[in-house]
């Protein structure tokens, strides 16, 4: 009877959601009049978009707040319409009877400052790409500065906007471990439960030079011509460079193996006979970082490169119970780094349980494995 | 009595032999009226430097040979004068008295073709930057795709050109891996030995690809030029942005964290604070960078890229004992990979020993952290 009911309400809600099944999402905007940033400078008319499902419960406790990825968007769970061909990434762990329960928690996501997407419709963010209200022209390299601890700040401004005085638990992949650290470093009293996913509290400097080595493409294309290149040809080919080396290092030898072995990109055209003639792997990591290239902005890339280097949640600070999931093969947060942090944070006399997660994706076995780590999450969110 | 002749020689050797007690070696210049590749194309006038220290002996059965790294040289051992600030990046094993004893052997080490470091004066190497005798100019991006294999049979004719019909041991870090490999595998009645150091067989697909981003800053660069800058201002802020991406990944976490932490660049000029304020790992690693593509040419990086990517020594044709030395914690060459490979040439038959080193380097413990070896090394050259 129950199920006829959930059916009924289904069809109710409209014959798309009755034809797929699928969570449907809506896209929202939040507006900030104006921000003054960790690093002292103010910027006006701030908008990030967000994305919620559930309902948040009469003493509003229920809600779960999911941060994003360094390429990410709020776009975490559900689908925008139900013609979407892609559900957001985490979308096997959030929803309806799933893993984080939607018809038991509010969960909320959204998209941070200088977000990478611009180019995707439904991303809403501020960043060198936004206008100025003070020239009326795109900020370009004058935006401010914004740290993690400013995506941070901006959400709990959201957050504090839906009335919501504690986040039952916040949790993230890789940037979004970053924003959950400090989270629970800045906001104790607001942060209930932390699941830091593939990310550390603070980058190790190997990282930061990483980090500096992701950019540098961009700044190497006269196109990017200092920053300076809305409403002229932007620095497409820097860009392409920058994302292809992010793809890469997200990724592990295994995949590459198994995905590619040393095939041509054409067969025929062997590698050893031209200049030109390259190795499938090449051609996939370019079709790839073309493919984000055509929906990111690189001035936003610098500057998510710069608020990653920039993380250094104050461990000392932070008391919520933690489930720390990682994968042994991430290149890019390294376990013996991660297992440091663990032993710190539990040093705090923070509980903190850890999950591990296996797989050929290296680093992104975070977002496409993070299934493993069912019962542990289960088992935090039940605390 | 012995003591006093070897005084008395180093004394009628020189001043400044008498001085430093340093091996002295002599840069030489090995030609070849025309080479044609692997890949079918003819190169005339081929140069290489190469330097040896030791006496071969009546029945040449001593002489070891020493294949370099990706911006290395022939000088893994000596110095070239007494006043030279550095010795050879492996003279702490090799020279009279010392592990590889050249009282005992004959050591040999030559430079590669399309060697990076066109600007070092006693660097000879044939290519992109040489003149093409055909045409008076420089070859640039006409000059053919060489392989790891090329690089091999160049040194061969070297080696025919001693009379050496056998090589006692050849023995090479990182890329000199890939070349003692393929030594083994192409000439394997020549090769009495191999120790490859931090290198593989052939590199993972996934190697292939990050060989593909190191090199892509160089042609990002406008002054690239589609390889057409000699006598022209080279594309320096390019091969930079290439070596610091190299030399990062040569490195480790560890030393990143005890080298650097998280301190800014300079004092007083917080990261956070303005764009153009950085951490100390990234000036460090434009220094270092640059005082690099001070001596390097862009398109011998590019050629040495494809060179590694074209590596492929075929393992099943490998029967020479092996002493296989590696870095666990290598983020170029990772240990999975080279234990596989172990597994493959023990499968062939080789009789084959590992040694693992250790240290905060990485991928550069294979250069800096070589004595660790030494008993294993020892005991291989002593079979």
């Amino acid at each position: 009877m129950l199920r006829a009911f959930a059916l009924l309400f289904a069809l109710l809600a409209g014959p798309a959601f009755a034809q797929t099944g699928d969570l449907i999402v809506e896209k929202r905007t939040f507006e900030m009049p104006s921000y003054t940033t960790v690093g002292g400078q103010t910027i006006k008319n701030v908008k990030i978009g967000w994305q919620a499902a559930g309902t948040l419960n009469a003493d509003r406790s229920n809600a779960i707040l999911i941060t994003h990825f360094f390429s990410g968007t709020s776009h975490a769970f559900g689908k925008y319409t139900p013609g979407d061909k892609a559900a957001g990434y985490w979308d096997s762990i959030i929803g309806p009877g799933k893993l984080i329960d939607t018809n038991q928690y509010f969960v909320i996501s959204s998209d941070t400052l200088v977000n990478l997407n611009t180019g995707v419709p439904t991303v809403v963010t501020t960043g060198p790409a936004s206008v100025n209200p003070d020239t009326g022209k795109p900020y370009a390299m004058s935006f401010p500065v914004v740290s993690i601890k400013d995506f941070v700040n901006v959400q709990k401004a959201l957050i504090d906007s839906l009335g919501i005085k504690r986040l039952h638990t916040v949790m993230g992949a890789s940037m979004g471990a970053l924003q959950a650290y400090e989270w629970a470093a800045s906001y104790p009293d607001m942060v209930g439960r932390i699941i830091p996913v593939i990310g550390q509290a603070q980058p190790n400097p190997y990282l930061v030079g990483w980090l500096s080595a992701w950019g540098q493409p961009i700044t190497l294309d006269p196109k990017w011509n200092g920053g300076d290149y809305y409403g002229k040809e932007p620095p497409t080919e820097g860009l392409k460079a920058a994302l292809k080396v992010i793809t890469l290092h997200a990724q592990h030898f295994d995949w590459a193996e198994k995905t590619f072995g040393n095939a041509p990109a054409e067969e025929g055209k062997d590698p050893g006979k031209a200049f030109g003639n390259r190795f499938k792997i090449e051609q996939a990591l370019d079709q790839a970082a073309a493919g984000r290239a055509a929906v990111s902005d690189a001035n936003h890339l610098l500057y998510l490169v710069k608020a990653n280097q920039l993380a250094g949640a104050d461990i000392s600070k932070i008391k919520s119970p933690a489930l720390v999931i990682y994968a042994p093969t991430d290149l890019i947060f390294y376990a013996p780094n991660i297992e440091d942090e663990v032993s710190k944070l539990r040093a705090n006399g923070a509980a903190v349980d850890v999950a591990q997660l296996t797989g050929p994706n290296g680093h992104l076995n975070g977002v496409l494995a993070i299934g493993q780590a069912a019962d542990k999450i289960k088992a935090l969110l039940a605390k």
